[in-house]
């Protein structure tokens, strides 16, 4: 039985195991800095396909299968998929899953789905009812850009405060008792708004849900930033990034020397020109699957506190006059059973 | 610890318990048959809202609240909220959870949402991480028909396999250890697509997956249709509810008697002229902690397998020439504690 900390956290009983993972990515982010943690680089954005979004999906699918060969296991093996997109009705998961065959649960936390995914799993795995999961999510830069925006071929402007949608899908498998790293506690996040009402500054905008659910994870968990070889968030950004060091430090909480974010660190923001950095659900997925997992598996990091971040809105909404929701959902990894030190 | 039993079912360890339910209905579901089980009828499809996306956003809010008054609860006593809803990046949903404050997990499991939202909420209780939580889902008929079909001025013909977007919201409120009707058994369901492409034959493109869930339930549980006194099904529809009794006895299994369609039970199908029945995430919700919650509570209905099912396409997914996935959940309600007999 999992323990309950606190207001938000579940510290979990079981030692559920990432046992492997697998990452696709787009061309761009095979140009940048976390590239040798990238399984499979695609040459374009099609990756064979007629559509962007068929491309995405094909993403998913494959970053999942091929995480479960790296894990030696089969689909049938994999008691349910935990997968999300940022995609109208989820549409890269909802074909993936098809394709993969195993009972699936669609997620939408926008970009906070991949850390969704593992807490849910994570959660299942504990209590017993399932022994493997997988946790899948994607984001494609040109799905993304002709939903959320415009048509790629307007060339539209973007402001400095806008972040760049990762292209790249992510899958992780989870399994009671293997080997490390474990999931040992997982946060739940709340929606938070702070009234940003700019769809182009979406770090501002999620950035109280992220110091929201970092409070409520010091405080249920007695623990403090210190406790962890890295925090990582997942999408902030550059401004979203400085917001939380300032807010956090006004808390009481010394981040300044353990904390990155995936936004900043999947591209040279200054050389390949993204503005306040990457964004999408699948830029904390697939640094989380490539670049932390392989440091965990090193033991070059043993504590990491993962905080996905995501922004609840739509282009509907937006026009409607509604400000930017964000919510942040954490999960702890660490190389000792428990996180114990 | 929760027992996994054959490929997709888990059987419940601790008494998870639907404390109480409330629901919120448009003009249509009022003047239907289920209407006496409804809490709170709305006069128009508005509600005093300027846009119909705000009005179903309210709609989810107002179901929850409900529900946690009725129980007893306030938003702090909810460990946390697994919602969904049909619009393009689940906004009725997240608008909703910015309101009430609780932990939040967003779903998208199309018309099956609720139902994963039970079996996800059930399993987190059961693990213990969580004590209680609360499931809600909402659809909006003005809303879907302007998202996946056309403006509602353009007064499109509908053929006779359509049907209709229930108007309704709502909310359960589960917590362990408390009276009856239990959650007993969850059975995650798979994507199966039988390659149907008519966007306005949704129950014949979501029926074979409920067939499959239907058939991975009865082989996990070793239970058969007459172990239940009603299995109810999300929103087949006439055509739906068709195929499935012929297809699950000839896979051997009698459903003549004891199977509910929530869409073939929610309208007056002839006198309301809606077509094959209705539709949406809200089908099932209102009908499930409307009327089957009533009829659980005065004994009338002891056993209930209910079934979830979504399509998991999106317009998009269409146009670009896909079929319509199909994916159903099921969770088995019972007043006897495990659901043992």
């Amino acid at each position: 039985m999992a323990v309950r900390l606190g207001n938000q956290t579940m510290a979990l009983e079981r030692n559920v195991s990432v046992i492997n993972t697998a990452t696709v990515v787009g061309t761009k982010e095979s140009e940048g800095p976390l590239s040798p943690y990238f399984d499979v680089k695609m040459k374009d954005a099609e990756w064979g396909e007629e559509t962007w979004e068929k491309t995405e999906s094909k993403m998913q699918k494959e970053a999942a299968k091929l995480a479960m060969q790296k894990a030696g296991k089969q689909p049938s093996d994999i008691h349910c998929a935990f997968a999300g997109d940022l995609l109208n009705q989820c549409i890269s998961s909802g074909f993936s899953a098809r394709e993969l065959g195993t009972p699936f649960y669609g997620l939408y936390g926008a970009c906070s789905t991949m850390i969704e995914g593992l807490s849910l799993g994570a959660l299942a795995i504990d209590g017993g009812g399932m022994n493997t999961a997988i946790a899948v999510a994607s984001s494609h830069f040109c799905t993304a850009e002709r939903q959320y925006r415009n048509p790629l071929e307007y060339g539209g402007q973007r402001p400095p405060t806008a972040q760049w949608t990762v292209t790249g899908a992510a899958a992780a498998v989870l399994e009671a008792d293997k080997n490390a790293p474990y999931i040992t506690h997982v946060t739940s996040g709340k929606v938070v708004d702070f009234g940003v009402i700019d769809q182009n500054n979406m770090g501002g905008a999620m950035a109280p849900a992220a110091i929201d659910t970092l409070c409520a994870h010091f405080a249920d968990t007695g623990r403090s930033p210190q406790d962890y070889d890295l925090i990582l968030s997942g999408d902030l950004g550059k401004i979203g990034r400085e917001i939380v060091i300032n807010m956090m430090n006004s808390n009481g909480f010394n981040m300044n020397d353990n904390y990155g974010d995936s936004g900043c660190m999947i591209y040279d923001i200054e050389k390949q020109d993204v503005h306040a950095g990457g964004s999408g659900c699948g830029c904390i997925a697939v640094t989380v699957c490539g670049y932390i997992f392989e440091m965990m598996k090193s033991g070059k990091l043993n504590d990491v506190l993962i905080l996905g971040t995501g922004a609840l809105l739509s282009p509907t909404s937006s026009l409607q006059g509604e400000s930017v929701p964000g919510i942040a959902h954490a999960v702890a990894l660490s190389n000792r059973p428990g996180g114990e030190r």
